[in-house]
C-alpha cells in the first residue's frame, strides 16, 4: 500500500507491505487522519521522545531506525475481518477508534509503532471492540477529530473544574482549542484565551472563548487581577510546549491556581520554584485520554454537542504531507490539516 | 535588650531597642525559639529569597540592609499588655502564637521584619488574640515545637491523601520529620522515608516511620515496585529543597504520583518535564500553614499526640547561635536546636 513513512527522520512517500488483522482485528481502509503536533515532535525529536517515553514508561515505543507510518487521528471504512472476530460491522462502515491495538500481550500502539501502521497510509488494523461506528450525519472529517478533542476532554477532566474557576489557556493550537470547547461543553465561564496568531484567536472565539487575547498587546494574567478583595480561582491551561512558558505561568498566577501542563516540551526546562511556593500552585500534567474519555468525546461531537468544522483549516492527498508538516511547524494559519491518503 | 542580629548578611549578639506592644499587643518575653532552615536560607539568600517574595507577593517582606532578628518558632510568657487589649493571661503565663501581626492595616511577619523583632531576642510583640496558653504538663520546649510541626501538618493536609496512599518522605529534616509524625497521626500507612543521615533516619523511626532507606545503599522508589499488576497510590514529600531533587522524584516516581514540593529551593532549577507528562505527575507546592492548622497542631501537641522530644537535637544561649548556624549548615547530627535567648 502507499504511505508516507517517516525513514531517517524524514518523510517519504513510499509502497510498504499491508497490515493483516490478527485475532479479533480488523482491516479499514484510512478515509482520512490528521496530522497532530505530536507527529511534527516525533518528527524532530525522535531520540528524545523515544529516550523519554522508555525511562517513563510512555507510550512511544519506537524504533526511529525503523520505518514507522504515523497518523493517529483517523475515520476509517472497514474492509476485511481477522480471525475470531464478530464482524459486528457491515464492510464499508465508517468507524472511529482509539489508536491503538487491545492484545493479550498488552495494548499496542497505532501510528507510533515500527509494527502497526497509522492513518497516513491506506490501510490500518484496528481492534473490533474498540470500533466507534459513525453514523450518516457525521462526516468523516469531523468524525476523525474525536482523538484530538479527546485530548482536551481529558485535560479539563484532569483540572478538576469548580464552578467559580476562571479558566485561562494560553495557545490556541489544536489541544488548547480543544480544551477551549470542552470547557465551553462543560459551562466553566468565563474562558479566557491566548495566542500570537488572529486566526487562532478567531478559532479560540468559534470554540467558545469569552475573551481572546494577544499577548503582544496585553498580559493574558490581567485577568486574575482584582480592584477588590476576593479573588476567583484560577485554573491556567499550558497549551504551548516550549522551554520557558511554565515558568512564565508560574511567575504570573494567582496564589492557588491549578497549572495544567499539556504541552509536550521536548528539552530539559528550567524554573524559579519559589513563585510555586510562595503562591502555593499545583502544577497537574496531563496527557492523552482513557478509552472512556475517547468514547464520550465521540458521543458529544454526534450528539452535535461540539461544532468542529472550523478547526480543519486544511486537506492533503499523499503527497501534500510533507508540506503540511513544514507549514504546521511554523503555526499561525493553521489549527488542523487533514490527510487522504488514497488521493495523491 | 540583647539579641542575635543579622546584620549585613551576618549575626552579631548585640543590644537593640526593645518593642513596644501596640493596640491589642501583648509585649512576651522569649522562653525558648527553634532555629528554622529558612532562617539559615535567609542568612545566606537574602536577596534572592527577598526578590522572590516581592515578585511573588510572599511573606518575606525584609529589607537585608537593615538590623533583623529572626526567630520564628518560639514559646515565650506575658510580660506586659498594650493598650486596647483584654489582658486573658496574667503576667507570667506561656504562650506560643503564630509569627505574625493582625493588624489593622494587614498582617505583618514577627522574625522576618525590621520592625518586629523575633525570638532570637529576649522580648518580642505579639497579637493577644493570636495568643495560645501552654498548659503546665506541656513544656516550652516542645511547645516551641509547634510552629514547625504545623509546616508539616500543612503539607499532609495539601496532599489530600487517600486510603491506600504509600507516603515516600524524602528528607529528614525538621519539615521532613514534622510530616511523618503528622503522616503517622493520620493514619497513614506504610510510610516510607530516606535520609542521607543515620541520626536522621533514627529519628524518623521514632517520628512513626515504617520504613527508613539509605539512599546510597539502595533507591527508595524501589517501594514503589511491584511483582503484579495492581499498585497503591504514591505521594512524595519533597523535603530538601536543593537543585535537582524534583528532577529525581519525576524522573523515579511511579504514573499519577502526587508530589507535595516543600523544600525551599533558592536557586532556579532544571528539570525534564516529559517524565511529568508521561506519567502525569501531579505537583503541588506547600508553604507555611493556616492559624487554624497551628492551633490544631497546637492541640495535638498539647494532648500528647505528638512525642516530639526526640527532635530536640541541641540547646544554645545567645551566645552559641552563630556556632549552630554553622552546625546547621551542614545537617546529619541535628533536628532542631532551640535558643534560649536570656541566658549567655
Amino acid at each position: 500500500m502507499r504511505a508516507v513513512v517517516m525513514r531517517n527522520n524524514q518523510l517519504v512517500v513510499d509502497s510498504v507491505s499491508e497490515p493483516t488483522p490478527g485475532p479479533g482485528e480488523v482491516l479499514v481502509k484510512t478515509i482520512v487522519c490528521g496530522i497532530c503536533g505530536t507527529d511534527l515532535h516525533a518528527l524532530r525529536f525522535a531520540e528524545a521522545l523515544v529516550g523519554g517515553s522508555r525511562r517513563s514508561g510512555g507510550i512511544f515505543a519506537i524504533d526511529p531506525n525503523r520505518d514507522i507510518v504515523m497518523g493517529h487521528e483517523f475515520c476509517a471504512e472497514v474492509v476485511d475481518y481477522g480471525p475470531g472476530t464478530r464482524k459486528r460491522f457491515r464492510v464499508g462502515t465508517r468507524v472511529c477508534s482509539t489508536p491503538s491495538l487491545s492484545r493479550a500481550s498488552g495494548d499496542e500502539g497505532i501510528g507510533y509503532s515500527s509494527e502497526n501502521p497509522g492513518g497516513f497510509g491506506e490501510l490500518m488494523r484496528l481492534t473490533e471492540s474498540n470500533l466507534l461506528e459513525v453514523p450518516k450525519e457525521l462526516s468523516s472529517d469531523v468524525a476523525a477529530l474525536t482523538e484530538p478533542m479527546a485530548v482536551g476532554f481529558h485535560a479539563v477532566t484532569k483540572a478538576r473544574l469548580e464552578k467559580r474557576d476562571v479558566s485561562l489557556v494560553i495557545g490556541c493550537g489544536p489541544v488548547g482549542l480543544s480544551v477551549i470547547a470542552t470547557l465551553k461543553l462543560k459551562g466553566a465561564a468565563p474562558i479566557v484565551a491566548a495566542d500570537l496568531s488572529l486566526r487562532r484567536r478567531e478559532l479560540a472565539v468559534q470554540m467558545g472563548a469569552d475573551l481572546v487575547i494577544d499577548p503582544r498587546e496585553k498580559s493574558p494574567y490581567g485577568v486574575f487581577q482584582t480592584g477588590g478583595s476576593t479573588r476567583q480561582p484560577a485554573v491556567i491551561f499550558e497549551c504551548v510546549g516550549v522551554p520557558g512558558i511554565i515558568d512564565e505561568i508560574m511567575f504570573n498566577a494567582p496564589r492557588d491556581t491549578k497549572i495544567i501542563v499539556t504541552g509536550l516540551c521536548m528539552e530539559r526546562d528550567n524554573m524559579y520554584l519559589l513563585s510555586g511556593l510562595h503562591k502555593e500552585l499545583n502544577i497537574q500534567f496531563a496527557l492523552g485520554y482513557t478509552g472512556y474519555e475517547f468514547a464520550d468525546t465521540f458521543h458529544n461531537i454526534r450528539k452535535g454537542k461540539l461544532r468542529l468544522e472550523p478547526l480543519i483549516t486544511g486537506k492533503v492527498g499523499i503527497d501534500g504531507v510533507v508540506e503540511a508538516f513544514e507549514e504546521l511547524g511554523s503555526p499561525g494559519h493553521h489549527a488542523k490539516i487533514l490527510v487522504e491518503p488514497w488521493r495523491s
